[in-house]
């Protein structure tokens, strides 16, 4: 299976599974224009300071973004990638059942599990726009000690709208239970199309936002990301944090994507609203059911009697990654989920998608 | 306080406190030979790959790191620094009590209490060489779950020999106790001198070594330490790993660093033991106590009545940072540790000090 490691981007096993080392690779929802080059031109600058410790206290990054977002450094903790910022509310909050939104990012059980909680599930459906009813998450709210959700939602790209947000914030406040929204994807819908709160954070001191910064600033390799939280929490966090997690590249590289200016973001969030309308209707075209979400990635469902498992085999042969999410709960095997990309790629996916549905009808 | 965050190597807090920008670091133990120029290349063209996701199973490094040591991927964690290694070790195998051999690394007790084990200590004095009699630290095995032992021991640099180890390492089989030795350092000593149960693992399953890549090569800011244990260890320890904690340019730069060959290896310990031979020397002039360790770092005693606080001060104060060990349990509020560099920073070292007790006696 691809996702050995339960995550797509995995290069390596892509290789060992379909004999080549060269993919288009829709499986990761990586910005397609790669980092600002101003951050590459200072990273290669700043290669000899890997010599030195990074700051352990992550002081200089912590007040650019704190200046950025409108909010004060001690709200603000910088981790090792999103993924470790999600650990260090588990360790540092130590809630005993957590509830999640599934369909979802599968490190919302995993990391759950991980360190000890037990899991309760609601589902969005998919006669629903995907979304859960927000009901349903409120009564989920009063029951576990912490809530994951992701907004957008990894795999479907819907956002809550701000008005259901506030509803489960102050929920999550009447209960006592923290609220962790993963928006690890938000940076990549326009400012004014966000539903976070964000500004809003000092009302809501259970609420906790998670953020990326290696999707939109397309730096993987280097593992940054940031929760903004009441500073009690942070403090928690922290206090569970391993000295120097954060390495000293990706601190400065978070610094240099902060300082590299709007042009970039304007960019990427036009080529992404472009070319997820191309891929949407390229992808209906070849008979699929394809969900309109609002971030870099698309959940699509396969035209019968295609699963996942096959799609993803016959595409990776021919050199196209695309994540399967039939181990998704809530989903069935006939989904995948793809990244988007610019539109050279994006044409190759339709294309080798198209020969691979052609194929299965004349064998 | 210089160590606000508990370790020396902190440049934006000395910049802070000292008002200056440019510093010669001895707080930090790094090979003054930087990393291999090779290492620097690679990673130089390597850096368009941040766009990827890290290997999750971190594959390339263990191969070669496994057939550098002569043991199985399977025995392997590779972490994001040793310090994450030790953090998974205790969240894996979550031990109540934990015991460790002070005076020693902080995060041996920072770490077990920030992950809810109690610590129990015995001491080495300086009257027997700074190492704590076999005897105590075998019965402290059998009163804990996990025991911590540094070899070479930071700060004093001290090793106990192969036989002393087999015996401790033994004990802990009978008695069912992790026994985690910490080599971050000992590549700094020559191959034949290193006290290490490396090849001996298989007889001794709660046996862990845990290893550091960034002190001996250079690469600090990139962060890369593993384990060397038994595969349930590992497993263990693995079980806690946050997906992609270990970033992608940490993984290249080990592979390139073990790739770099011998003659960096054995042109670092040379210089090592020159130099530590030439700052012992020197500072036995200035009036120290000097302990005989066999690191890249000396545990130094100042002249009455000098503290380490006031030294530090004023050798910061002049661009030269020391660490003070004064807060380590075990310790005199006299003593600092320095590292190992070259000649030219040693003199520095040497020609600051002296200004400085120089300043004291004729103010």
């Amino acid at each position: 299976m691809l996702e050995r490691f339960g995550h797509g981007g995995d290069l390596e096993s892509a290789a060992e599974i379909y004999g080549r080392s060269e993919f288009l690779d829709f499986s990761a929802n990586i910005n397609p224009l790669g980092p600002p080059s101003s951050v590459m031109e200072q990273l290669k600058n700043a290669l000899p300071s890997i010599i030195r410790y990074p700051d352990p206290g992550h002081r200089g990054l912590k007040e650019l973004l704190g200046s950025k977002l409108g909010i004060r450094s001690d709200q603000l903790c910088i981790g090792n990638g999103a993924a470790e910022c999600m650990a260090l509310i588990l360790l540092g909050l130590h809630p005993d059942q957590v509830g999640i939104v599934e369909p979802c990012f599968s490190e919302y059980r995993q990391l759950s599990e991980q360190f000890g909680a037990h899991v309760r599930s609601v589902y969005g459906t998919q006669a629903n726009g995907w979304r859960a009813e927000a009901a349903e998450i409120e009564g989920l709210l009063q029951d576990v000690d912490l809530l994951f959700i992701g907004q957008p939602n990894n795999p479907n790209g819907i956002q809550y709208d701000l008005e259901t947000m506030r509803r489960l914030a102050g929920e999550a406040e009447r209960c006592g239970t923290y609220l962790v929204v993963d928006e690890a994807f938000i940076d990549f819908i326009p400012e004014e199309d966000r539903q976070t709160l964000q500004s809003e954070l000092e009302r809501y001191p259970h609420t906790i936002l998670v953020r990326s910064m290696t999707k939109f600033y397309a730096i993987p390799g280097l593992r940054l990301g940031y929760a903004a939280a009441h500073p009690d929490v942070v403090q928690a966090m922290t206090s569970k944090q391993v000295t120097w997690s954060v390495n000293g590249l990706a601190l400065l590289a978070g610094e240099a994507c902060l300082n590299s200016g709007e042009d970039y973001e304007r960019e990427t969030i036009k080529l992404i609203a472009e070319q997820r309308a191309f891929l949407i209707s390229g992808l209906r075209k070849l008979g699929c059911k394809v969900s309109e979400g609002e971030a870099n990635f698309l959940l699509v469902g396969l035209p019968a009697p295609w699963t996942a498992e096959k799609m993803q085999t016959e595409m990776g042969r021919r050199g196209v990654l695309i994540r399967s999410c039939a181990m998704y709960p809530g989903l069935g095997e006939e989904y995948v989920r793809v990244a988007v990309k610019a539109q050279d790629a994006n044409q190759q996916l339709l294309k080798t998608m198209a020969e691979v549905l052609d194929v299965l009808e004349n064998p």
